[in-house]
């Protein structure tokens, strides 16, 4: 089971819409995991069409004799699903938006995948100008079901104190 | 005319794809422009609707309050619109398929919005073990209609020789 590699001090993603996180709830080397998502080819050629037309995303027959082999998801897609499943496993309070990031696919999302995000802060610096603030830099490894990444992403976001009442 | 800014050596959009680019007809500083895609609000919910479910995506009442201010898109949004283009104005012959990036949101894309993507293409480096075949890194700015980037996003590609018959 993937939850035993010690992913177990983020949020239980059943209970996490109702506890907004604050810069005050979090520390380097908290985790997180979001709940999982089964991808079908009908998901991944919806995608395609709309956003990233390249025959390896269309169809089987596109991607034959492509660097990809067989069907294959975008790599949009993949970030997509991901942030999908980063709004309810990481719930800050204030919201997640990244101001500066990177990616890498290591290998393609394939239909039948079930994906689940596995995510750890690995920095948090205090803002200079504004006391109430701190960008913290997060790592999120998309994992498939035996476990292996099919993305890579870090970021780093501004996350506020919890406002004084 | 964002046209005039020197963006003319890419192939037309209108006939890119027909004329699919092998490495050969690369070269380092050589630009690319887009077609245009405008944006409105119905889209920019619709996309957070299913990928990014946060308040400041979702509606207007939403977003006030928060760091957006008023109803923005995901930029999961804006970069997967940003391939929608590149799909056609950079039509590599083998595809496009990011093997390394970064990305950046420099401002929010906004409903109503005129966007394209200007590219240039800043590094080929030849494969050592792979003759037909180079890592292409391309800079991608995605500018509203004022010229101003909502997205900046560079990769690395593997682009390869057109085959010998």
């Amino acid at each position: 089971m993937l939850r035993s590699e010690g992913y177990t001090d983020g949020p239980n993603p059943d209970s996490s819409m109702h506890n907004p996180l604050y810069l005050e709830d979090l520390h380097v080397g908290q985790r997180f995991e979001s709940a999982p998502h089964h991808i079908d080819s009908e998901q991944i050629v919806a995608f395609a069409k709309e956003f990233d037309p390249q025959p390896f995303h269309l169809s089987e027959e596109g991607a034959r004799g492509t660097l990809f082999g067989s069907l294959a998801a975008s790599g949009w897609h993949t970030a997509a699903l991901t942030m999908r499943m980063l709004v309810e496993s990481t719930p800050f309070a204030d919201g997640l938006v990244g101001a500066q990031l990177e990616l890498a696919w290591p290998k393609p999302t394939r239909p039948g995948m079930t994906l689940r995000v596995f995510s750890e802060i690995t920095d948090i610096k205090p803002s200079r100008s504004k006391p109430n603030m701190a960008m913290v830099a997060m790592r999120n490894e998309t994992r498939d079901q035996e476990g292996e990444a099919v993305q890579v992403f870090t970021v780093k976001m501004p996350v506020f104190k919890r406002p004084q009442t």
